[in-house]
């Protein structure tokens, strides 16, 4: 008798996730809330604490031949710093490990390393630990961040309410067209080593998708403004799949507008360029690590002159579905597409 | 003029380990202590909070051709366990994240995930995270656990005091041992694939490589009989070598006896039918994952009837030297040859 084998791409890689976690267990009361939201979350008596991790592999999640290794050093961090980000809290610790082939040099470590530093610096977080060891196959790094956020000022994807404002901070789309751009770039280069990259006049995109930044800042403007979000969630698989994210946990719907996305000129005209519809690119690309999330109605006053966060639709009842409004008033219906590795 | 290039090998792992640290800043007054020990330590109040990781990399750190993959998800909650041991605390959550090829089924996942949960349930730990991957290089596992003991009670490698006895628990070098018979078994099936792996006899030293336990039934014991140790690591590179980091961290010399180590007798006899020296073996091979530990004299009489602990020693003055008292009454110097994978 055959053993069964069932292939990963069948579940895809949310299927199998959720496959893994079927499984588990909390034993701990101090464990509040563990897998499904962007961090887990610990009882520290006033306090929570957060806790992310990410895994970043060669070849799957970055490529040696057009990333400076200072700016992966960096991204790792930031890329972390972004989930405890979208819980609202304020990160404090990280973990670094590595995983090297021979072909690293000591200078190259160094300058990963330089990134992951500045990075620390950046966020105010201590590196606390980690493991370096040799790879046979290509860079690996693993991060965790450790962060924190008194008691009940946590924000979960499943507190959206009907009526909630969806705002969205930065723009959206231009690190997929940075990849699109990079990607480009290498293929010339492949084809004719003599051709030198053309990047100035996507500076801004490719920048997007070589050195993102957590929104720190608006974590603490937020504090500032006394402003607590109903639900929030990181925008590093694209605004459609966390806003499927958003409404499934919440059980509500969402109701958003086309021409209250924000993109960036460059972002726009890349699109356009490389014959990509730009709304396409706002709603499905990933790795912008911009912060979604909602707030109630009466916060709206508090926000409303915040130069880089957009109201883009407001929340529904969850029969009413997950809708766009076109800019020619039609109501579509929103498609995660997501970011697939798998 | 051409870049510097500085090979990592000739740093070595703990050289580039050093020189990685040296640039760290610690910036939260509530990182009690960064890298340097088993694990971190932070400032939680009453208690203390304790954080490692491993980075468990395919042809690095497992060979997949002989770990059964059950096998392989226990051990590789077991071995950061370990770490949380070493430090006299119990360990409380874990994170878990894999990148996996696409030559991995759902059921091979399932599999390895039976043996995380295993872990878990038998650490009483709570799997409350982690990230899901493919990969185009070989299993890849990223483990990261947090545990907790009460504030003081935390042991370091640093503590250990002139005349401190030197304990060590289980038994050591039959994970080498069992590394080696795996290793010739595998020779022997790909010379001729007709030919069954003969382990029966082997059956104690390839479960110490393929499923090791993490002596959490020691730090709850030591708890019971008011023993805290004055330093703890745990044995994964070697007794030497960690007998260096405890002598280089407390600035104190050892003197330990050869005919204290404790040896399993197929240990030994696989020692000699490989024609190495078994104290070499005990001295030198990884992966035991015992505890290695120091106590006051004045503890002695607690632990004296300990089945499962051995006392091998005694601390010294930092000019006295890394000594081992031959069975012939010679004292020879010790190597930490360690365990090295660069």
């Amino acid at each position: 008798m055959k053993e069964k084998r069932t292939e990963i791409s069948e579940l895809g890689e949310f299927g199998l996730i959720d496959h893994l976690n079927e499984n588990i267990k909390l034993r701990h009361p101090s464990t509040i809330k563990g897998v499904g939201d962007d961090a887990a979350i610990l009882d520290k008596g006033d306090f929570v604490q957060v806790i992310s991790t990410d895994l970043l592999l060669e070849g799957v999640h970055f490529d040696m031949s057009y990333t400076p290794l200072q700016h992966l050093g960096f991204k790792a961090v930031a890329v972390n710093v972004s989930d405890i980000a979208a819980m609202n809290a304020i990160p404090k610790q990280i973990t670094v490990s590595v995983g090297l082939s021979n072909r690293f040099s000591v200078e190259a470590v160094d300058a990963l390393y330089a990134g992951v530093n500045a990075a620390a610096e950046h966020y105010n977080v201590d590196i606390i630990g980690g493991d370096t060891t040799s790879s046979r196959a290509g860079l690996v790094i693993s991060i965790t961040v450790l962060g924190e956020v008194e008691k009940g000022k946590e924000v979960l994807r499943s507190g959206a309410k009907d009526k909630d404002i969806i705002c969205a901070t930065g723009d959206l789309g231009g690190a997929l067209m940075g990849l699109q751009v990079l990607e480009r770039e290498k293929e010339v280069f492949m084809a004719d080593p003599k051709m030198q990259p053309q990047l100035e006049k996507y500076a801004y995109v490719t920048g997007r998708q070589l050195r993102p930044d957590a929104r720190m800042d608006i974590i603490h403007e937020l504090r500032d403004l006394n402003v607590v979000p109903t639900s929030m969630i990181d925008i590093s698989d694209g605004l459609a799949s966390e806003l499927f994210h958003i409404c499934k946990q919440s059980g509500v719907g969402v109701r958003i507008y086309e021409d209250k996305l924000p993109i960036d000129k460059q972002t726009y005209d890349s699109a356009v360029e490389f014959g990509l519809d730009p709304i396409t690119c706002v709603l499905n690309g990933g790795e912008d690590y911009e912060l979604l999330f909602t707030i109630k109605q009466e916060d709206f006053d508090k926000l409303e002159k915040h130069p880089d966060v957009h109201f883009i639709g407001h929340v529904t009842k969850s029969e009413e579905g997950k809708l766009m409004v076109t800019k020619s008033q039609t109501a579509v219906e929103l498609k995660a597409q997501g970011w697939k590795h798998f």
